[in-house]
């Protein structure tokens, strides 16, 4: 049986903390009051701290580089759509779907999107991977 | 003076470590051997462990996010090539060079690169930023 | 035109987390209950946990080193009274004026000062910067 | 036997590793290249990356939190001169010892001193803190 086909999807959660947002402006630098400064986000559009985008597309490449393709395989390219916000407590489901799987080449292109408890779409894009030599089957 | 212009650039430099690496993987999750197994590393074809793509790309929202546009400014979308491995000890320098200011609708269109203390470009890709109302201006 | 001046300021403001209070414990190895015993905390005279002190004056570290005098400055001297205590959730912006600028030495003196989102002055003291060579003009 | 006399000493000892350092400027936001671009670092008088100055003083945050005088007690004041820059490997010895103590206040000043393994006074200043009520004796 082929590991991977056109249809196949995974998916991983993750409650997005405080604490995270906080490492996240740690590892990055991106110290954006948006993020990180509670009096100044009560003044935006939003009311409140937003996390980093990149920090929710963070769940990508965990799902990506841990569940489909997988441990070994490697990130060649990635598109992002920031649609919504994501507050402190949100939880956050990436998912991902393999729209197309060049065996001799062993790239995969997929769907990747993320969404919160209710269903709301907040990112959305495509990702490419390369899987390493031999791990196509199972 | 207007406060963006096409043309205008921005840079941000930061060495990855290991520490990076592994703070990365605990906030993504992402703990693909490519990235902490130094064992597995080594039977790669890069042979030593690597960054994480996205924490090469962290640098691009502490660009973006702190200095141009910066600071208040939100991320609406981003295009990422993973070009070549960065490895522990790489120094990255990330560049951002605007192409296109939508003055009316406060969006900036950016080419956003990343490069090795060799020049070397590792990632490129293009993101998109909504400045905050009155930030249009000095 | 010089780039600095007596009476020229500078500012960053950052809320203060419960998790930067866990993470500056871990690097500094100051477990002290008031920080990190939320037990013992309430039969202190605060009655819940206050960050560390020298957490607080890290805002003047990120202040000094990445605005005024910024990137390629080094610290010279410190003088630090803490005022008031800090709690979880308090958003501390850090200030910094120049009061003396030896340009011969390359040496500025700031007034450095923390405060509340309420006003109330958490943090006074003075601060002791040597900019890097050819750093004093724009 | 009273629990605090003049003359009495403390210290505690650590290895200050690149880890360190990227946590440090994580929670505090000091990106200045001196401490986090090893490229740049190259072009200073140091040669090299060096940690921190309140990094280096955290160790103050514990000797003095954790020994002399030690858990309950809280922070009223430090005065620090970075005399020596400290690079990732060096082992910094923090010591502290008592100049005054009032006992009718529960303050005790200190002396506090940092020093690299060959002996090197790289920080040095003077400390004052409060004791809890009932926590002058043994």
């Amino acid at each position: 049986m082929e590991r991977f086909y056109v249809g196949q999807t995974a998916s991983v959660t993750k409650t997005i903390t405080e604490a995270d947002i906080v490492q996240y402006a740690g590892i990055s630098g991106d110290f954006n009051p948006v993020h990180i400064d509670a009096e100044y986000a009560k003044g935006t559009r939003f009311g409140q701290r937003i996390a980093h985008g990149l920090l929710t597309a963070s769940l990508l490449s965990r799902l990506l580089g841990m569940q489909l393709p997988g441990p070994g395989s490697i990130y060649l390219e990635q598109t992002i759509k920031f649609l919504k916000p994501v507050f402190i407590g949100d939880t956050i489901t990436a998912t991902a779907e393999v729209l197309e799987y060049d065996k001799e080449k062993s790239i995969l292109r997929l769907k990747t999107e993320c969404r919160k408890q209710d269903g709301t779409v907040v990112l959305a894009g495509e990702g490419k991977m390369m899987v390493p030599k031999g791990g196509d089957k199972i």
